[in-house]
């Protein structure tokens, strides 16, 4: 095969053959194609698109081209969940444990955060000691014996897909439906989970900003998955404002024990509940989904998933203590309370200004390696809907010092739409595309 | 300048600034954008076209990338000539020193052979001793006292696009007509002379298959030249079949000179007194075109033509002797003649394949940088149009041995089609586009 042909096959708008996908990226791998080569082949591909088949094997073809965890071989189901990055999203945080208290494994790889949105990896590292570099033999050991584990991405998994990132990152294709598409779905397929629950973010905070797009990148993803025999279902949520109240790695930590203990904010409790339930339901572990709630509603009371939590930060070689005890986490040494400017509705409040501001903070990373402060970031008071009367506590800012608090004021003000007519609350869950 | 926020620009539709691709193109040159963004780029302006401002100004950037001769600072009027390359293709050998014997100044750079197309270094350089390698002064006293130069192309003319081209040869992005405008063009504008005549090939033999193509690159580069203030005439001419009857180095050095002489084949030597005479108008030599025709007409009657031929061989070194007696240019030492294989009219000779096959006998190149017999070749005993009695003789074979000529039999006469009713034959010059 000669790369230069497979390039000009797409850019004329024909389909790559199974073969030619494979070889590519084999090749690609091996630094036998080189970037310069790929690059085009990228932009064509953002140009013509690829069909499901394509875009299947693009994504199988990653999958194996490194470690493979094949976590379904080690207990099964066992279940993995992946959202698209927002701003305050700390929902794996608190539907992994809550959905291992409830009986059904959890294997899961993370990642880090960089730009606005966070990642699982970084909120987790607020926890002192806590070990997101596991080994293979790590992995499955806490995975059989815990039934949980929360590991951070390994190099080993999906190596072309790292380096097709990097690439796609600097020569402007990364907006590409499948291979985005591809990209997530390969580091899931290498994992091997028997099942795979999806949250792809919608609106200004997030990477899809329209419904339509969300959609396309749900439906492309569900598709890969049923080809490659992972069983996905991919719930599209409303990024419209931040998620929660707490923006920030350990402010995050505390409202995910909060959501576990059934005392956090409505709008994300309410989300995490119902997608440990749709796992549930997934799995076959319950036959309902007001089986499933059920279930999910006395794994809080009795207090089972704060302590699933507790116990893989353990096993993790974390400090337990402070999922026991939340005001152990690290905490801002500067705290100030940003006032009410005018009396009205909240109608708007821009999720991705929201994290670029709290990445001023220390809070989240400009360039990946970058070192970043768990302390740091804000707690909203008051959410889309509500009524504020000028003077009132609006968003509480965790910082490193005074002046770095004051520097923020201005844009974090910015972030907020007002309204003097009541404003109706979007719904948080807009669809949900299950396998056809 | 980010090259990433220009990748993104184009790929989006936008179009680029002046000072936007002045930077891509010096940063590129100066190896400070890597290979993988510049391909990325080139496809997404494969994909979303530029306007006739950024292929200007992409033009002028390559263009001032390296050495510029001023050719027209030297003497004025001076003219250029290009062809896009064809099979059989001497109108360049004959057309240069017939405008130069009539009085105005041709100063050229000019290509190597590549695939199935040849170049008229590689044709001038079947004369003995012949230099096409020049320098800048050289160049400059050549033109200057013969008002005729015929160098080879340096590499220090627009660096930009020879490093471009050799990416855009192993990305997919060739055939994109901003950027083979603008690869042509550059070469052209650094040159600097004061008129160009395009010669835009179309056919199943040349790069441009449809009238349609030849016309969108034709009127680009006329608008390019017009932008930069080259006074810049296209000619679209028909390569459906090979040009003239000769197809092989010294064979069509042999037929430059017959053309010269007011003895070559009708088609071919047409076409060159109608460019001459195009010429000639365009610089102003000639008031009309009629009264260009009268002194082409006289320079080849005359001898003064192929003595402007000998003139500038000499200069260069060559044999002028092998000029004035063609029989001493280098011939092959085996000759076969073909025979018509049945009577009939000849309704197609496919000149892509006529080139393909001569490669084989060594004139051509299937890589960069190989060695080509200079003595090898086809002449054509008959053109489309023409009836053929079974047996008649068809083609002459001329090859380094009885071998390798009979090894292209069969596929030389698979390039003809044959017809039992006549058939017309389509004029060679189909149009002509002028600065609008």
């Amino acid at each position: 095969m000669e790369i230069v042909e497979l390039i000009r096959k797409k850019r004329d708008g024909y389909t790559l053959s199974t073969p030619e996908i494979d070889w590519l990226i084999q090749q690609y791998t091996r630094d036998e194609i080189p970037d310069y080569q790929t690059s085009a082949w990228a932009m064509a591909v953002f140009w013509r698109g690829m069909d499901a088949r394509e875009t299947s094997d693009l994504t199988l073809a990653m999958a194996r081209s490194g470690e493979e965890l094949h976590a379904r071989d080690i207990i099964s189901p066992v279940v993995d969940k992946h959202s698209t990055g927002g701003v305050g999203d700390k929902v794996t945080l608190a539907v992994a444990p809550l959905v291992a208290a409830c009986g059904v494994a959890v294997g899961k790889m993370t990642g880090r955060g960089l730009g606005h949105t966070g990642g699982t990896v970084d909120k987790l590292e607020s926890v002192r000691g806590f070990r997101s570099s596991l080994t293979r033999e790590e992995f499955t050991g806490i995975l059989s014996s815990h039934h949980i584990v929360l590991a951070g991405q390994s190099h080993d998994l999906a190596p072309a897909d790292g380096k097709m990132y990097a690439l796609r990152d600097v020569t402007g294709t990364i907006e590409s439906i499948p291979l985005i598409a591809a990209s997530i779905m390969s580091k899931k397929l290498a994992v091997g989970a028997s099942h795979l629950l999806l949250h792809v973010k919608v609106g200004s905070g997030a990477f899809m900003k329209t419904l339509e797009q969300a959609r396309a990148l749900a439906g492309t993803m569900v598709t890969i998955g049923r080809l490659a025999g992972l069983h996905t279902v991919a719930a599209i949520t409303s990024m419209e404002q931040p998620l929660g109240c707490a923006v920030g790695n350990a402010l995050e930590m505390v409202e995910a024990i909060a959501i576990l203990r059934g005392e956090g904010p409505q709008d994300v409790s309410e989300l995490c509940y119902h997608e440990a339930s749709e796992l549930l339901v997934m799995t076959g572990s319950a036959r309902s989904l007001s089986e499933a709630e059920t279930r999910v509603e006395q794994a809080i009371r009795s207090g089972a998933a704060v302590a699933k939590l507790a116990e893989v930060i353990a096993a993790q070689s974390g400090d337990a203590r402070q999922i026991e005890h939340p005001e152990l986490l690290p905490a801002a040494p500067v705290r100030v309370m940003l006032s009410t400017p005018r009396s009205g509705y909240i109608s708007a409040i821009e999720a991705e200004q929201v994290g670029r501001t709290s990445m001023r903070l220390g809070a989240g990373r400009f360039k990946k390696g970058e070192q970043i402060d768990h302390r740091t970031g804000f707690v909203l008071q008051a959410k889309v809907g509500d009524y504020r009367t000028a003077g009132d506590p609006l968003v509480e800012i965790h910082a490193r010092s005074q002046s770095e608090a004051d520097s923020v004021r201005e844009s974090l003000l910015a972030c907020y739409t007002w309204s003097d007519a009541p404003v109706s609350v979007p719904p948080l869950l807009l669809d949900t595309i299950r396998p056809a």
